[in-house]
């Protein structure tokens, strides 16, 4: 079979995009609706303006324990000459929420009388419906309790039933059905083999429908079969309100979703101009909307996200904008690809009452990324670089008040830190600790610009030979600061099992049949192998693979047992998580360098219980492997203020 | 049956209510675990921390469309000097994704390469492993793809079915039971009597569990019976992590919650210096947590966002705080029980760049002033009175974008307001309108502060007979206002149906055998009758119930429909809303005073069309009753810029 290849025939922008969509959404009604039961109603939408068939109270009632009177019998009561009146004819005793007796229309607080043989005295008069909750209230009956298009909460929920409704009418949740296709997509669970892939969007896509009020139904996943898709495709439709079709949206040999979706109905949008998420489809198939969602995950989470959200709220008549948004500055410089809109997650951290803005990877396939991302800045078509600390609005995906409870931590990497992070949760629910990986010289800069609440490094001095300090007093001379130990650490390479290839020292990476993956510059595991290669008298320029960079420990255990690399420098532990061999090189100091401004934050402080007397802790870095504890929490050095 | 009658023995602040209940949380173990799917994982908690069984991706894959090759042999490439590679030996077709086959390190774009017969020629190397998915550049196995007692999103389950999972370890939901009690209480949807109360309370309490990760069963009413009581809460406790007993909890004659959970447990608290909500019960029983709850509707759901939330959070180890919080400033002076922690409803609106809050009523029993509420301001015990524009700190019931959307309608209340809120709400669902009925005095007061962009005025001038433009001119002078009709409407006497007291006129107010309920000072209605009673030589003297107001149309006839007031005035809807019969006075003008600074806001402009021109609007509002749309949307008078 010839394969054929595709190019993107349009890249239009996501303005345009989003007015071609706009344009199907409105010849469609909104959802039609139902009428559920009043307390099963939590988080639905009302189809019809709601009113009270009922007043609430629905009677005159005691607002107050004690005493019913007619107001007209009190007339005249003073200090002088007090009224009195006879308790079971003229003062009836009543409880708060208690119906007045017929003809009563005043109560006087248990507090404010005098009782005696039989009788209450009073010294003054009482006015009409002095503490009596009259009809209505609360509640009057016709009132509007809730308008159309809301959205049902639980206070709401006793507003209703107190108004005398017992059912309310509601729109019907959308219905879609998510389509999976690919010949190399398996179901979660299946066993899966090179060349194949977990189906893990339709689910990531399903759970965010139900997020909006929708629901779902998933198909099996569909081979790369053009006449079956087209099959799916149409049965599907008949029962549904909008079908996702995932992957085969793009210019590859098997990509037949645009093909299908042109046949059977009109492509409204094929490729718009944003990244990630270029290659989505939006396209109308016998009067219902159908989206062509990209394959990679990160481009299906944001252009579904966009595209399915609009259509959701278009059905449910709900306005798009639930996220919040705030404005932070760069940390960084972020270069962006002119005539594409660009959707950069980032990190956001709340350090001395500035939300600093850090991007995170960016590419399609990288669903971690997103998964650890804070937040989206979206950069415009028309702005290539952006400067560090220009101001950015972020669309948050987590709730502010957990940006504002969480460590900022960047510097360089050391899988103790996710132990710590998983710690602090456990412990300290409403505290995270958020860890960036750009080495130690990334650390001593995130402090000096008050980026950071901490940071780990691990920077050995050539001349003195002394961790961290000496950095510390040519960088951060006028910055108040603590360095405290988190642990020692085995350093050394890192080798496949059962080491074929038969490394056994640094020289051997000069050879020839060896293929070495590096850490990035700064990074303190690179100083260390910089400063072994000066002593030993080896050029870099001998070691293949020696300007490939990887930015964590595990990234280089990883290239190393895909095979993609022979051997990397890295720590003890990274080789044991991923059952590879380890040859020992020496032993390194790793500190936590911490802001001293941002000590007694509750969040650091919490940090801080936990490296110093949480047994738990220690022992669970212990039984890592390749792991010292006995300094940890030792304060090293520090300065300032 | 002698009544008993108790006083509260504790009246303890909030902050030691709160450590108390601490002290019994903590010796509570977490909600247990159980496995459950990934796929239907959405919201709930971890028990564990998750990690990667699988990296993703899997195997070496393909980045771009184009050539698989093996970077050494593309070693010395040059424009001057192209290598070669035969296409199935050396160069193997692949799509993005695709694995690389065997012995293959490096992809070349399809762009980049020049096809010719059977060969693919190439003018510069590539380096190993450009254009490929690493195995683990996404996911790397064993890496933390999320810490215990993280709360589960849509991204999280993409991130876990990625990483190989098909199960999580999640917390349990905690099973909560909610006993209603009391004798007066029906279920909804029985029928009400005099002296009944439908039970709205525990399902909005159970709502609210739902809402925070919990879940409820809810038992039948029970009757004021201690013994019956008693069965029913430890036949519940044993099935049960919490019990949330409703009502019986105050002081009166029947409330015999505390008794009774002082005998069969401990308990911790009764009574809390917070208002509403001071009758709160927080006991121990066997071990487990009881919260006796207020039966006032606010009360209820005040107290038990506090210590039930409190509760669920300790339960499924999440951190409290979750409503946004925002800082506003207080539309008018409020004075604050001493010696009380007041959570005071408010409403915000933002107007002129300001959040503007204003608080609603105060009963405990008036469910629809927190339905109706955007968030709640807590005024500390010691504090007696906050000065009109103090700075207050307002926890959103609301998201923030929705208040953002919301028209600001401070004045006269008139039922095509709420019509008019449920058109824009339908027409543009991010859109809202809130109003305050507080007159139309109050109308000319709030846009001269700034603090409402529109509000409702009837105020007829005395002297000239003209309608609100001589307030405008006196009051707003200073001030860029623009004045909009929206109805003329009939105000009149509202009389019981039937008439029963053969009311006729204005001069029947003075008659002894008549109870009058009047409107409140500063709104139209009142200065109408004001102005007749002084053209008629009437003295309010003769008045009897004059000093009893009401705030609304709505509240008035509500009053005559109770049978607590003979006559009042108010406009004609309002009668025939309630079946009662109406006696025309006078037609008057209702119009819509805007400010002009707020004109262009989005949500101004939705209501101006409207207004203006939907055919929709103007038959509703005609259909009332008692209206004449005949100048509806006629700009009677502006001025400023």
């Amino acid at each position: 079979m010839k394969k054929k290849r595709r190019i993107y025939h349009q890249n239009i922008p996501l303005q345009e995009a989003i007015q071609r969509w706009s344009l199907l959404l409105n010849t469609l009604p909104p959802s039609g609706e139902e009428e559920v039961r009043v307390d099963s109603s939590l988080g639905r939408i009302t189809s019809r303006p709601v009113s009270a068939l009922l007043s609430s109270p629905f009677y005159h009632s005691a607002a107050m324990d004690g005493y019913a009177v007619r107001f007209t019998d009190t007339f005249g009561a003073s200090e002088r000459s007090p009224v009195r009146l006879k308790i079971g004819r003229d003062a009836m005793g009543v409880n708060t929420g208690e119906p007045l007796p017929d003809g009563f229309n005043a109560v006087i607080m248990i507090e404010d009388v005098y009782e005696r043989e039989g009788e209450i005295v009073i010294h003054s008069p009482v006015p009409p419906y002095h503490h009596v909750r009259t009809v209505g209230e609360d509640i009057v009956q016709t009132e509007l309790i809730l308008p159309e298009n809301h959205r049902i909460r639980p206070v709401d929920i006793g507003a209703m039933l107190a108004g005398g409704l017992t059912t309310v009418f509601v729109r019907k949740r959308p219905r879609f059905t998510i389509i999976p296709t690919g010949t190399e997509i398996i179901k979660p669970g299946q066993r899966i083999d090179r060349g194949r892939i977990i189906d893990s969007n339709s689910y990531m896509l399903g759970a965010l429908l139900l997020q909006w009020g929708a629901e779902y139904r998933r198909m099996d996943v569909v081979p790369d079969d053009q006449e079956r898709l087209t099959e799916v495709i149409l049965s599907a439709l008949e029962e549904s309100d909008a079908l996702a079709v995932i992957a085969g949206t793009s210019a590859g040999t098997r990509d037949f979703t645009p093909h299908i979706l042109g046949e059977i109905g009109e492509v409204l949008v094929h490729g718009v101009s944003i990244k990630p998420g270029r290659p989505v489809i939006l396209a109308s198939v016998r009067g219902k909307p159908v989206i062509g969602v990209p394959g990679y995950p990160v481009s299906a989470y944001i252009t579904f996200d966009i595209f399915g959200r609009m259509l959701v709220d278009h059905l449910l008549c709900q306005s798009g904008q639930r996220e919040e948004v705030i404005r932070g500055r760069l940390s960084r410089p972020v270069s962006s690809p002119i005539g594409q809109e660009e959707f950069l997650r980032v990190k956001v951290g709340k350090v001395r009452d500035r939300y600093i803005v850090t991007p995170v990877g960016r590419g399609a396939g990288a669903l971690m990324t997103l998964q650890r991302a804070d937040g989206i800045v979206r950069i415009p078509e028309g702005i290539e670089l952006l400067e560090a600390n220009s101001p950015v609005d972020v669309h948050l995906m987590k709730d502010r008040y957990e940006i504002e409870g969480t460590v900022v931590c960047i510097g360089s990497h050391d899988n103790t830190l996710d132990l710590l992070a998983n710690q602090l949760r456990k412990r300290f629910p409403q505290f995270s600790l958020s860890s960036s990986h750009v080495g130690s010289m990334g650390a001593m800069s995130a402090i000096r610009r008050g980026e950071a609440h901490m940071g780990g490094t691990h920077l050995l001095d050539e001349a003195t030979g002394e961790y961290n300090i000496p950095f510390i007093k040519r960088i951060l001379e006028d910055r108040a600061i603590v360095l405290m130990n988190l642990v020692y650490r085995q350093q050394g390479l890192i080798v496949q099992a059962g080491n074929p290839k038969g490394i056994s020292s640094i020289e051997d990476l000069t050879r020839d049949d060896i293929l070495f993956i590096n850490r990035q510059r700064g990074s303190g595991t690179r100083l260390l192998l910089d400063k072994i290669l000066k002593e030993q008298g080896i050029s870099p320029h001998h070691i293949a693979g020696f300007d490939r960079e990887e930015y964590t420990h595990m990234g280089v255990a990883s290239q190393v047992a895909s095979g993609s690399a022979d051997v990397g420098m890295g720590i003890m532990n990274a080789a044991i998580a991923l059952g590879l061999e380890f040859i020992p090189v020496a032993e390194e100091r790793y500190d936590l360098l911490i802001d001293r401004e941002s000590m007694n934050l509750p969040q650091v402080e919490a940090v801080f219980e936990i490296i110093s007397d949480d047994g738990e802790f220690r022992g669970l870095v212990q039984s890592l492997g390749g792991y010292d504890t006995r300094d940890m929490g030792k304060i090293f050095y520090e300065h300032g203020r």
